[in-house]
């Protein structure tokens, strides 16, 4: 057959009305864990996807612009980052990005879903490069909230890499109020934490209240964007910070911690590019201004909103 | 999720400008045999589907339809079918149809994919309900024109159970003049052979070529048709004769026959339905005189046409 | 551009996971009438389509399937229809096989919507044929069900050709048990209804009810069918008969009857296929004892069901 | 119907394997002219939208971010443009962002396609505002190249504002080096052109060969992209400079030329923005070195590439 499995398209709704659509060419694992249904798809354009819930949440052609994107901003905020939290993450490309920073000491990685790690573990190698067995990671399969209620130590930096807030999923309380003031008491001084903030597009009112609430909590906080291609979106992320402001570092300092804590193999961040994530086109930076609301948790936010 | 995996969609394609989506609960299995592609998708509305090279071959909903409808005009044409082949029929749900005929003493299941027959027997229990592993029935690997022409002995109906005829695939080859002519020296006096004969709609000169096909072999060849949803399709079927005339079964012949063969379990054949399946409207009786050309090894015909 | 403007799909759902997709290759009329949305769709496989409310009524490809399908029955049951009232019937297709029986001498067609007639008129010829401007025949362009309270004359034959009954449609009420005692009233002592029926598979209990809706009001009623391409199903129609039994129709009869009236240019309805059409597999045979119950006005059917 | 015509969908191919579905409320226009089909869909995401050749040109929702993207980094690396040509830009939305530089003198607008232009006049005022009826405006309708060609004045800036380089397409001998170098000479001493450049994804090969091309012919030639949701894809353009560099610009120089020419009504740009736009990711900074190749009029380049 030519089509060689193209018979199998993956759906994924930007809102009910905007759906993309990619041919598959396998299915390789399609399945349920306690948590969420969880399928790798071998699409024709971005390669091996990871879906959770019906979402993609990582392809092998660009996975590395939103871990990156996720990552590096926050870990060269922080001006030596030794201790790190990685909220989900369950692929390991996160952990990958952090432990790229040769300062680290310490990385905590809680995802609730086991089986999804040990899944990524097996057939996932491409993403994680052998971070989930890395010697500095320790993995704990928890809720991510009630981790840190019950962290005794602090950290320096907190990535949180978690699904989109959905109705009835497993991620919405971590964008709340209540959350951020929670990870704020586990951060160190100049502690500094990057979430990711849904598509600045379809969920542009989630995006802007993950940014306000950010800012509610902490001292700085800065809405930030990537063009993700897999997403189909132009996808937004916060970073809050207790001391240093992210949007202000200057390319030499970026350059400079880049180079003393020898980051490798980076594919699309660089120092040049920085500032410039931080810089909105006038739509963007009005609706940042504008729209969203505080979100708490007896008054969650879920996409699309 | 509320959607339970339906982000998975199953496209089939009745023309290049024609497609039936099928939303996908679950995928059961997905991968490749030597011959062929093959999945297992679990759709909302039909239920578990066989799916081969791309192409739905049996679901749960109405994979009655199409078996009951493929083999037993054939198995009543002839008056006490003792050796039936069967070419082709993975699933196994064609020899069960065949053994619900108590005359029937043995059957032999030929097959080119011993690893979709594995698979059937695994995992599509409810389509072979234990036919597979029945006492009278045996297995043969092998191409279904080369047992045929090594068989010895001879049969008394044939039921030609491949996948459409593709360019490339490997059940064109079963639908040529010289295919009929070989399976009419290995029937026995009385002998009866049915085939699918694709959409009556969609592949009408095909149908028809088939219809015309074995009209050239055989003494009596007769077209007739069934409504299949999960084809979306009417789908057509011919049945050659060297003696009986398939289409002049009385209600009441047919009735006996099944009595006396304990034939059970039928939901869609019956009698009165044996005549009915024969006759056609005005515009399908002309295509099946119209249309359709002499099939031959060297001038094969291919889907869609 | 290669394509020809095949950018444009028209989406059909069959159920919520069944999707049938045509390809468009212009879009000939667009716009939305006091009743309905209505649209005029060139596509690749079924030429010009007649799509209200996102439902495709007539397509160049097989409307006279339908067509012929939902008319000549009812007409050839009838020994001498000469007074016909169509309720529905847009397009004039099926004006068009009313006014093929000579001995016809009134046909009344009710439509609610005059704006879809005046454009079927204008662009839909080769649909109606002229027979929208028939001297045999008069519009009236009203609710049906009032037409017929309001009718002092008798009818022989009533063909109920309107869209599927869905909520909040404008025909829902044309398929309670109100409307066939209503109907009744309004038929002559031989007087014969025939209306279409929807879908065989995907809306199997409104095809019953409306069969034994009929039933509980009609002397005799019968159910038969027949495979639409356009309609991506086998589709449903029931005849309701105060006198003769349709089903019991001789070959003899029906071709004598064809033949006195001068009937031509059939294409998918014959003498011979007339009986056949009544004769169903075992599990429509069940399905329509089985499911299916009384609709009344206070308790109406709504597709899909 | 609750769906109001949701049951068209227009689907635009990113690439073979990976397409998007836009919902259609309604269907405004439907035609061809001598040059292209032309459609104006009224989308449930993004408004109308202009669609040439099965491509989507503007939306209602988002068409302010193509064009002043397209329009403003240029105008504003000229110190004074007065003359200004446009090559397509049939919509008239270039033109409407050319006209707020209060500096302009004279816009020449060449469309090769009057009808389109015309359609635009009447039905898409929200996208054009008057613009083409703007006293400063003349319309010629030609084709783009040989206008430059017989152009007698030199023009300050010149905006490329044309469907993607197709095979068989209109465009594609205006992305050439024959082309800009044509332009070149057109241009007066400080001239610039910008072009739109594709898909920085998903013809990636595409844009990296208009600017090598662009930098072949131009002393200065910046590679820039934008978000632009309807398009499913960040988007390119390229900027060639006879004398400044438009990368260069501080943010100050921007906001006193966007300021002096009393440039309004600003939804997208500004002058924080401005440099942001040529700054890069490392994988499209790498894809624009290595990617790519010269585009000549024997060897045109056509997307997807």
């Amino acid at each position: 057959m030519s089509e060689e499995g193209g018979f199998l398209h993956f759906v994924e709704h930007q809102t009910p009305n905007t759906w993309v659509m990619h041919r598959v060419r396998r299915v390789l694992y399609s399945g349920a864990t306690r948590y969420q249904r969880v399928e790798l798809l071998d699409t024709y354009d971005f390669g091996v996807c990871l879906i959770l819930d019906g979402k993609l949440q990582s392809s092998a052609a660009d996975e590395w612009i939103y871990h990156e994107a996720l990552v590096h901003p926050a870990m060269l905020t922080h001006p030596h980052p030794r201790r790190v939290a990685i909220i989900g993450g369950g692929e390991g490309a996160t952990a990958r990005e952090v432990l790229k920073h040769g300062c680290v000491e310490e990385v905590v990685m809680v995802d609730i879903d086991r089986e999804v790690v040990e899944l990524a573990k097996r057939k996932l190698r491409f993403m994680h490069r052998g971070a989930l067995s890395h010697p500095k990671l320790s993995l704990a399969f928890m809720d991510g909230r009630r981790f840190l209620e019950e962290a005794r130590q602090s950290f320096d930096v907190i990535i949180v890499d978690v699904t989109d807030p959905l109705a009835g999923g497993p991620s919405y309380l971590l964008f709340t109020k209540e959350f951020y003031d929670l990870a704020l008491k586990k951060l160190g001084e100049e502690g500094v934490l990057a979430t990711q903030a849904t598509s600045t597009t379809y969920s542009i009112a989630c995006f802007a209240s993950i940014a306000k609430t950010m800012a509610s909590s902490f001292p700085i906080a800065r809405a930030y964007r990537a063009w993700v291609p897999s997403y189909a979106s132009e996808w937004g992320f916060v970073v809050g910070s207790k001391h240093h402001d992210p949007a202000a570092l200057s390319v030499k300092t970026v350059a400079k911690r880049l180079r003393e804590r020898s980051v490798k193999e980076l594919k699309f961040y660089r120092a040049r590019l920085h500032r410039q994530l931080f810089t909105h086109p006038k739509h963007l930076e009005r609706a940042l201004k504008e729209r969203g609301r505080l979100i708490r948790d007896g008054q969650p936010i879920y996409m699309p909103a």
